[in-house]
């Protein structure tokens, strides 16, 4: 059994979501998001990151971080933006001492939808059906889950 | 008088800067570069830079960070890079409760060469003018140095 926190950083909302694996088996353990107020200048928002992922890791305890890759801006402005987001979650799991892996939009989309171009509704349905929710967590926390359960999927292929 | 570092984030190399500052006098207190390993894992690399600025504050003392902005990056996948990379300096700043200041590359050439687009080598020998050094810095950290004195000149204004 492995505990794997799932991330989708972003600067304004960070979603994450825990999950227990082992083979043949996901169980959800939580999920959140971290909201920064744009309000506060940018450097205060990345702390509010690093503290929050930090907060999330230190309640629950995973020993692995899945992080989605953010490959896809399209302008060097939000790419940058983007950029500090993700290294201020990356520090965060990086500094309690957990493995950091990287997954891609696309791989994540293939994990929990079989389709590497599956819509946000799709990958929110898939999740809650994956894990068994009875109800459907927020897009942001549901991302992060997909990024859990993806890592999860990588896991059991390397087992083979 | 107060205690600035400067710091120049790169994902390779992040220079930093120390400088004491009092209206009309800077004094040099220690300069130097984080340098990451290029074959460690990405997430290895911006926890390097983390703990290296976490370090240099935290044997120094200094109370601000002076942070140079990277908007300058033309293509968006290495703006995210060095978006990464800054983000794990920030957070060292704010972890450590520095206040943290941003500054463009332009207003920091302006501050101590007087002109926004100032050669490398004119940067780093001005600095070594303005802090009466014995020896170069290396450019990295004459960059560094730049960004805290460029603090120190807004900060001197600031109080006119």
């Amino acid at each position: 059994m492995e505990r794997i926190i799932g991330i989708d950083p972003g600067s304004r909302i960070t979603g994450y979501g825990i999950i227990d694996a082992a083979p043949g088996s996901l169980k959800f353990v939580a999920c959140g998001v971290v909201k920064t107020n744009p309000r506060h200048p940018f450097s205060h928002r990345l702390n509010e990151i690093f503290e929050g992922i930090n907060e999330a890791i230190q309640t629950h305890g995973p020993v692995v971080a899945a992080v989605e890759d953010l490959f896809m801006a399209t302008n060097p402005r939000s790419a940058l933006k983007l950029g500090h987001a993700r290294g201020a979650a990356v520090v965060a799991a990086m500094q309690n001492g957990l493995l950091v892996c990287d997954y891609s939009p696309r791989l994540v989309k293939q994990a929990v939808a079989g389709y590497g171009q599956a819509e946000k509704s799709q990958v929110q349905h898939m999740v809650r059906v994956l894990l068994s929710l009875s109800g459907s967590p927020s897009t942001d926390a549901a991302d992060a889950l997909a990024v859990a359960i993806c890592h999860a999927n990588q896991y059991r292929l390397a087992l083979r």
